[in-house]
Parts: structure tokens; C-alpha cells; sequence
């Protein structure tokens, strides 16, 4: 079974190579709240934007495009130890998708300005969702991230 | 440009199709908090599970693998007007990709126990984070929703 996506827009961002995100820079809990950028979604897309501006955030989902391969185990960006893929953020996964919950700034037409961005320049969009209440949880375990993440 | 992606598990609900998810009945903001399900991932991905279990809370992304097709302005579950489909979180859509936190409840080598489950029988994952600080926001608006959420 396979599962065939394509890019409904692309991602501007300030970062414009994987080498201008420094992680450590951006190690607190709050890392990239302040990064602005645009969601450009296709225009044959556009329609489906009716009512985003509603909400205050949006779920992105992306592609990596810049991910070659991957390791079941890798070493976190943070560092430390080897970690299982899956207990960790990177882009290199089976599935190179990325979850990056924005703020919505401004929407003109099918461009949306918002912050919070951590991807960089030229990222494919694969889909945008509303942010709703039942994507917040309280209580959270942060695992091996808790002495990484500032908070 | 294509992206291609292959499940890396199942997902066991007490969904058994579609027609047992009576979206009106979970409207709630809590809505499926105690509905508990499996994630079982293919042994082959195993690996990339450890440390995972220090986590409380996962990202799941999965295929939609029931989805027919779609339309960029939708009627919602919840019923009322029609919404962009980026403004809804419908199944039907351009890449028919669903996100939903879950909580981990245990881990049994390649399965782990989960609550919060929203997904039927047999749908495919695609991929699982951790859920950090990072996804949290605060003072979230809800747009359309707020009036159909009971929050």
C-alpha cells in the first residue's frame, strides 16, 4: 500500500537553508514563537481557505524535502544519546512529514502571514488544519526532552 | 512533485466503521479522551520506538484510507454552512492526512495502549512525534467551531 500526496503550497520562510536554523538557539520551550513567514497556498487551492482566518492557529503539515533517509536510532539536534526515531522531532523518518502548530497573523487571498515558523524556505505544504481545543493537553511528560527544552 | 509515503502500523479502535463515530455524541471538547485503541507498528519500525514511552502524550499522523475524493468548501460533521476544508478538520480532503494527539497509556514492544482515539479500524499510520511544550498555545480562538465545541 502506498500513499500518494502532493503539495497543496509552499512555505517562505527566513530561514533559507537547513544551516540557518540552529537548534540550540532555539531550544526554548517558546523556540520559534517569534520566526514570521507566509503560507502560499496554490491557487487552485484557495477556496479552501474560506473561515482559516477565524482561528488564532493552524496546524501545518509538511514535507521534508530536504530529508535523506533515516535511522530507527538517531541522535537528537539537541544532543545527548541515540533515540528512537519516534521519540523524536527529526525530519529524518519513514515518513519525511513535519507537525508544526502556526499563529495566524494576516491572510491576504492564499497568502497567510503567521509565526511560529520552523521550516525553511521552499517547504512543501501538504495540508492545513484549525487548531481546536482538543489538540491542547494538560499534564504533558516531556520524556528525554525535558532537560532539553527550556521549561 | 509526488511524496510517497507507506504505513508504518495500524491503528485497533472500537470504531469498526465509519458509521460507529457519531460525531455529534463526541462533539464535546473531550470528546474521545476515554476512547481507548491500539497502535500497532510494524515490527520492521519497531526500534524506533524506544524511548517513546516517556512521552504522555504522541502525535499520530495516519491516511484517511476511507476518504473519497473532495470538495475545497465542505458541510462539517457538526452541520451548519459550508466551511473551507482547511477550516475543518473532514477527512475529506486534498492529502487526505488526519492528526490526533493521543495518550499514552502503555507499551508492549511494537503496541502501545492508547486513549483519545478518533481514528477507525484498520486505518494506517504514517508517522508518531512526540507531543511537546512547543504544540501547546494559549488563548486559542476557534473560529466557526466555537459554537458547535462545548468549550
Amino acid at each position: 500500500m502506498e500513499i500518494k500526496l502532493k503539495p497543496i503550497g509552499i512555505i517562505h520562510s527566513p530561514f533559507k537553508k537547513k544551516e540557518d536554523m540552529d537548534s540550540k538557539k532555539y531550544a526554548d520551550f517558546r523556540g520559534f514563537d517569534s520566526i514570521q513567514g507566509e503560507l502560499e497556498i496554490f491557487k487552485e487551492y484557495e477556496k479552501g481557505l474560506k473561515d482559516v482566518e477565524g482561528f488564532s492557529h493552524l496546524v501545518v503539515l509538511f514535507a521534508f524535502h530536504k530529508s535523506e533517509g533515516y535511522k530507527l536510532h538517531t541522535k537528537p539536534l539537541l544532543g545527548g544519546i541515540l533515540r528512537g526515531v519516534f521519540a523524536t522531532r527529526s525530519p529524518n523518518r519513514p515518513n519525511p512529514i513535519g507537525m508544526t502548530v502556526v499563529k495566524v497573523l494576516e491572510r491576504n487571498r492564499n497568502r497567510l502571514k503567521v509565526s511560529g515558523v520552523d521550516m525553511i524556505e521552499g517547504t512543501p505544504i501538504l495540508d492545513i488544519k484549525p487548531f481546536t481545543s482538543r489538540d491542547q493537553k494538560s499534564r504533558i511528560k516531556l520524556g528525554w526532552l525535558k532537560k532539553k527544552m527550556n521549561r
